[in-house]
């Protein structure tokens, strides 16, 4: 058996969607890639999270080809795949249909940001992708999903690992990160973001200004960075 | 004793309700019809969940006569029946009053599909029933609001295997499915998608377009039907 | 030591308040009066819930006058017992600060009937008072806090055990019933139909129609009077 | 070792913040001063709440400097020291990210007293602060977080132990009290309040008033001060 640690981080990371509360039923997958970025390891699709073990984790290579275990990987593999291939920086990567943030999706919005919340953790407005066109959407669909978040980050130039999360449009949310840990942090992240920006949206009618630039700068650079001085050495 | 199977499961997926948080106090109701279509298995009525076990199951008749079992059906047995007589393909019904399904029912709207979370269970809009006339109110009501229910699926040419769940207008939402537990996660899907779909207008003061039918039918035809592609053979 | 039963009643149903969520640190109580209606037992006032035991319980006169117990009554003893000096068919009161229900309260609006799960336990709208005066305030508070449940309920006609709750305008809301944990049921139903209310009024700009009379007669009369048919025996 | 029940109450302090669910992975702090005010015990930056114990509180002087404990101070260490030397009667100082009190922050509104609930703990208005300016954010940012807080509760005169608590303006909340666990409760409290104020805004289109002047004083004087009647002798 190959890459037995990533297994179980990327099951444990599985497990840890359920415990934040941002699953429902099935609906969510977590995948971590080996360190040589030639395999990765992904939730086997349409799995109960109360009988997920490390084992039943599948192991694909960069085209998607199964090369170890006995299910099927989740059928989002290819939108994770297109974000390996796109991003050495991106060790994990995790989709869900969290509420709030999918919800957002449904009314096609970004999450800007509108306070230290969101600055502690991402440098900027969390996007909403564009739709995808019917071309996209009957061939290749997983894959035309990863492409259309490539194409929204590399056209508003958004450095992944500072914006560690998208909306897709009309489908919900994608986070990444170095460890498959981080990636579903991310993820929490984005759904308390969501949730408190639908708070802010409601009571101002939309009317709501993002933080200012200054204050994101001060709370995304001291944590994250050469300058970054919150939490332990 | 009959059918202590189907007893089991329809006692296992109302316990199942209460485990999703789709119940307050006794506020919902689970059958299943046995497999030659002759007998339906109900709740008891106003019976605590606490202290359900499978033999307080109640048989009926397709007429709603007890044939076995010293406790009183569900007040809901008649809508049941309706949907079983009509749809040979339901084999389980369940009515809850969860929370956003019933807000929505009362605001007397549908729930259109804004997202894929929608279109992975349910292939269009889950529609809201017309008000029953005072009449259909004041005479056999539970039958009425079952022949309402049939009505608005038939105006619509909804397939009901395909929108398993409906909303009755200033009432609450009814699903069903191929088992107990799967009309129990229809139940649950509804109150999520309901949810999601209160933040998905409340965010555009009710501005929200469908999802694409291209992308409604990706989704909804990746899970059912010949060509599905999610979960395991 | 007196009314034994009755502490314990009152025990158990002060700790299913916290159960239900409808409790936030010490803000509520539940009451329950004597057969002979002679003697009131009452939560003690700022006492945590976790370290609450039968014993505890405070038993009044229906004057006020604490005839057993160490600890003082609940700061809103006045307003209970103006309730049970009014209805007869009272034995119960409970009040809390329930969150939908608190705001709706905040809010200065009564919850109208706007569906089947509302008419199951409530006839009719939940009301929310006129503001006290300032004398009102000033003087005897917790007392003019019951006089004006009693007024609002006189004004509109109410049956206090058809609609066995209301909202005291910028406070919260009040219940009661025919023993304390049924008031407490009460206090549940309505901060769920309190939510619900809240649903349907936000995804309709307000303009949201009760459900029609005959409805809620339906639904009402099926749970209660001599034509009840949900239940058991 | 020194100040060890400090550390202990603390780290309750810390942990409750969790049980109460005001703390999403490790957004919040609290801290307390000894009775000499010479100290203060504060919680580490970024340890998670799973693994922390009081022997990793950080006891730094009344300048900041960490006179005991291998970790780093949290990282909000010098906004709670502002409040420290500004208020003698301050005891213990929290901060959290919670939900509605944030979200409320991003919308730049303060908490105004819509009723009895905000009225029992808060005398008047928990305002939202004005902006930090960019010099005020890129020089000492923590310090001048606290100086901000301390401005605002002098321009509008509030006593901080009457308003124990506010909204630092994009931010989120603050709030103290006489104790670790009293600070704790207020921060619960101001999140209710943010969660029913939410509520009664929304229902209102922003349209709601304050609770009267009369009532207000009535609820924070039958609790605080010589005249106070609730809770136990």
């Amino acid at each position: 058996m190959m890459l037995e640690q990533l297994k179980n981080e990327v099951c444990r990371a599985n497990l840890l969607l359920k415990e934040y509360g941002l699953i429902t039923l099935t609906w969510g997958n977590v995948s971590g890639i080996s360190e040589d970025r030639r395999y990765v390891v992904i939730k086997p699709s349409g799995v109960s999270y109360a009988e997920m073990t490390a084992d039943m984790m599948v192991v694909t290579d960069l085209d998607g080809k199964v090369v170890e275990g006995n299910l099927r990987p989740s059928s989002d593999l290819a939108t994770h795949l297109e974000l390996y291939r796109n991003y050495p920086e991106i060790k994990a990567v995790v989709h869900t249909h969290s509420r709030w943030a999918t919800g957002t999706a449904q009314a096609e919005q970004g999450i800007p940001c509108f306070g230290t919340t969101h600055a502690d953790h991402f440098y900027g407005t969390v996007p909403c992708t564009r739709h995808l066109t019917e071309q996209e959407i009957k061939n290749d669909y997983e894959l035309n999903t990863g492409k259309v978040i490539v194409e929204t980050l590399n056209e508003l130039k958004i450095d992944p690992m500072a914006v560690p999360a998208i909306l897709v449009c009309k489908h919900g949310p994608f986070a990444w990160g170095k460890t498959p840990e981080k990636a579903v942090e991310n993820a929490l992240v984005l759904e308390e973001c969501a949730y408190m920006s639908y708070i802010a949206k409601t009571l101002t009618d939309g009317n709501v200004a993002p933080a200012p630039q200054a204050l994101q700068d001060k709370h995304y650079f001291r944590k994250h960075g050469a300058g970054a001085y919150y939490g332990q050495k």
